[in-house]
This record gives structure tokens, C-alpha cells and sequence, in this order.
């Protein structure tokens, strides 16, 4: 479900491991489906999601979380006895909130392969997409450990190391290490893209490293970001606002040009760097 | 005088392009000049700026911005005719007006190459820091044409691509395309560096290339940042209220749910990344 980076990424890492050999692909964006069909990302299309789903031994929810909860009712009534169900989002905890309860005890397993460019779309999707990334893996309660188990062994086929993890840590480590992240790039770049355009030519004129690498990300959709940020609101919110505790401490230092306050701040980034991303 | 990574790759690619014979420095740091000797970066090591300065045809001022002053002072005296003097500085509005001052008229060239990485010292210098990389020339009224000219010369064979520009419109420029991508940088990575280990931890088993690329510049010297903000504050200020301003526009969406004003807001964000980077 979703033919997106993600979904056909999936599509074509599982078929390169030799892992499935009959993909059906369903999408709300009718042309995405055709664009992944004329890729040979998938073998066809089919007219519903629940039509997708029927007889299927493993299905790929990879689609924003506040579809996750209708999509699994819709395809529930076609599941095939053991089929499994996985989704690939971002955020893990509003996932198995929509999606458990709809599924029978056990078909469902969370999954969240880090991994993903600021690139969008069936085009954007590789068979090498996971290789050598995490997947973090989110058994709960009502986990069946076969099942997840299962779903690992798929994970490492298509390249990528499982981990297991508590869905709520997830969400609180993905939250500090992609999601505030984008929000910098995000708020970065919007606050230089309304300078003058004689600047913004110069600007072209001389490109930087810093200005390209700490605006990457701010190439993403924006519409997958804001269902991020609404999905893990919680944790988010509180380290948007520890940012912006730092900007208005720094923009106080630099306002008064008090160097020796300046360095301290600095220095707290350099060494906070060093610990997120040590060597 | 500067033996760090900009002094020293000044050196180390004047000599590779054969622009020069004998490189003679001098630092402050003691350890930086032994070692730069030891790296056969530099000849020899003066036991004074004007003693380094003495008979030299060109003289690099590779040194913070508020030292600037004081060495032109203390280097004048000691200046062959028809020297040249350059700096290699992030900010030129204010090395114009500490530098030009100092030395007989023409003398004096203001640069920037726009090079350089979050390493620092003479370990982290070499003679390709600058191929393929802008080289900011700013001439002033006092300006003599066949100093300029020459100097860009030398930054053509140390391949740079030399571009003229107006010291003022230089600090605006690099402002947004540099120094507040490490304003970003900085106050991202010490919102994050303050949270508990076990965060920390479980960050680290799940590394993003989100984090890892907008925190890089972190990893820069917080005293030469210190320096730069402080000596480019009239440009840098109004730009991090801007970032600000955009901080506190996400967070109070991201706090309502507001996904529409979620979405507005990363949308240009988007857009200005397009415009500022584009394709």
C-alpha cells in the first residue's frame, strides 16, 4: 500500500533477496501507481487496497500514520490466514495505536527502516535503499515473536541490520536524531529563502558546504514532515522548544557582542556534536 | 602569520602552484608553528610577526579579525616596497577597517576564500583546499587594480575561481550562506547534546544522516565562530531573529496540531532551500 521512496524500495529490495515474487501494489495516487508499474518496481496495480491485500503473504503499509488506521480495517476482512502486516513510518507508537487493534492478535509488526532521502516518489526508490541501515523493529505486548522474527529475517534480506526497540524510545531517539534535525533545515532555510533577490544571486554565486548540508533535508516533503510532526507531537514538541531556547540565547549573545557568552554556547553545540556523532 | 588550516594551506598550494619559493610564519601558538614546520608546511618559523614580514613579497594575514589590526601595525614598519598584504577572513567589511588603515596605500588585498572545513590546525590544511572553490576578492576605493589583479592571479594557480564583490554585500552574503548555517548547526546539536544517556545511547545505534549532516559545521572552532559573529554582527543579527522567528512560528503549530500551518511553514522552507540551492 504506497508506492512511494519507501514502499518501492521495499518492493524492489525484497525482490532482488529473492523474497517475493508476486508484488501487487495499491496507491491513493493513481499516477504514482502507473509510474511504479512502467519502473518495473511492481508487478501490477490493483483496483483497492483491499483487493491488494487479498491472498497476500505480506503486506506493506507505506503510507502516512493517519492512514495507517483505515487502511488496516479496509484490508483486515481480505487478510489470508498468517499473512503479515507491516508498516515502515517514522513515527512507531501512533502506529501500532491505529493499526493493532484492527488486525488479527499477532499479524501486525511495527517497523521503521532508517533510511529514506529527501527524495519522493517511485523514482526515488532502489533496491539498495536499506543496505547497510537500520530497521528498528517494535514488538509489543501483542507481538508474536515468530512473527517478528519473521519480519526481521525479511529486514536483514533486503540489507538492513534489525533492531529492536521499544516503540515509545523510538519515537523519543527518532525524534531528537531525524525529526529536530529536519525541523533546523526546515526553519533555516525558510528564513533565508525570503532574501532579496540580488542577494540570493550572490548567494548562487558563492554556494557553501554549510549552507547546502545543513539544508539537505529541507529538499523533504513537506507534507510527510507536517504528519510527523503531528504524529510524534509529544516528543517533538519539547525539543523544538529546547531549540529555540539555544537560538534565543545565542541571538541575546550576539545582540550584546558578548564574545565570552558567544563561545559558551558554541562550545556546548561543538561538544554536544561530539557526543551525538562522535570521531 | 597563521600557521592553521587556511595559513597553512595558503602555503602549502602557493608553493605547489610554484608561486612560491621561501615561506617563512609566524603565530602566536608556538605548537601550531612547530608543527607546521615538522608537516613541511612552511620554511621556517619567524620569532616575530615583523620579523616574518621583513623582505617578503607577499604576506598572508591568516589570523581572527581582531588581531588584524595590531599586526598590520606591527608589520608596516617592516614591509618591503611594493609588498603585498592579504587576509583570508570570513568577514571583510571589518578587516578593511582594521587592515587598510595600518599599510601604504594599495597595499592591502581583502580575500575570502570560500574553503575550509570543521578542522582546524595545520594538520587539517593541504594544497587542494582550495581547487575548484570561490576565492572572494573585495577592492575599496584605495584599492590599487594591479595589486588586485595579481592577487587574483594567485588564487587562479591555487585553484580558486577569483569573484569580485563589494566587502558589504560580501558580509550579507556569506551572513545568510554561512554563518547562519552554523547559527542552525550550533543551536541544533546543544538542544540535543544536553539529553540523558540513555537517549544518547539508543541515538547512536540508530545514526540519521539528517543529524550527522546538519550538525556537521558543530564540530567548527567555537572561538573563530565567537569571532565571526561578534565582527559580523550587524549582518548575522537580523538573520538568526529571522531563524527565530521561524522557530517559533513551527513550534506554536506543532503545538496546536495545526497541520495546515505545519505544512505553509515547511513548504517554504522548502522553496527557499529550492531558491537558495537549486535542483
Amino acid at each position: 500500500m504506497g508506492a512511494g521512496q519507501i514502499g518501492g524500495s521495499v518492493a524492489l529490495a525484497a525482490r532482488a533477496a529473492g523474497a517475493v515474487t508476486d508484488v501487487v501494489a495499491w496507491s491513493r495516487t493513481r499516477e504514482k501507481l502507473e509510474r511504479a508499474v512502467a519502473l518495473g518496481i511492481i508487478d501490477r496495480a490493483a483496483p483497492s487496497a483491499a483487493e491488494a491485500a487479498r491472498g497476500a503473504a505480506l503486506i506493506v503499509l507505506a503510507a502516512p500514520v493517519r492512514s495507517l488506521g483505515p487502511l488496516a480495517a479496509e484490508i483486515a476482512p481480505a487478510l489470508a490466514p498468517g499473512a503479515l502486516v507491516i508498516d515502515v513510518g517514522s513515527v512507531k507508537a501512533a502506529a501500532i495505536a491505529a493499526v493493532e487493534p484492527k488486525l488479527p492478535p499477532g499479524a501486525f509488526v511495527a517497523c521503521h527502516p532508517v533510511a529514506g532521502t529527501e527524495r519522493v516518489g517511485p523514482d526515488a526508490a532502489s533496491p539498495l535503499l536499506f543496505e547497510g541501515k537500520k530497521c528498528v523493529v517494535c514488538p509489543t505486548a501483542h507481538s508474536s515473536e515468530g512473527a517478528v522474527a519473521t519480519i526481521e529475517r525479511l529486514w536483514a534480506a533486503m540489507g538492513a541490520e534489525p533492531v529492536r526497540m521499544d516503540a515509545q524510545l523510538h519515537d523519543r531517539v527518532l525524534g531528537a536524531g531525524s525529526h529536530l534535525p529536519h525541523v533546523a533545515a526546515y526553519t533555516l532555510a525558510a528564513a533565508l529563502g525570503g532574501l532579496p533577490g540580488d542577494v540570493v544571486e550572490a548567494m548562487r554565486r558563492l554556494p557553501t558546504t554549510s549552507l547546502r548540508d545543513t539544508t539537505r533535508v529541507a529538499a523533504s516533503s513537506p507534507a510527510m514532515w507536517r504528519d510527523i510532526f503531528v504524529d510524534n507531537r509529544d516528543q517533538v514538541l519539547p525539543l523544538i522548544e529546547a531549540l529555540a531556547e539555544q537560538v534565543a540565547a545565542l541571538r541575546a549573545a550576539v545582540s550584546a557582542s558578548d564574545g565570552p557568552r558567544i563561545e559558551e554556547l558554541l562550545e556546548r553545540g561543538r561538544a554536544g556534536r561530539e557526543r551525538l556523532v562522535p570521531g
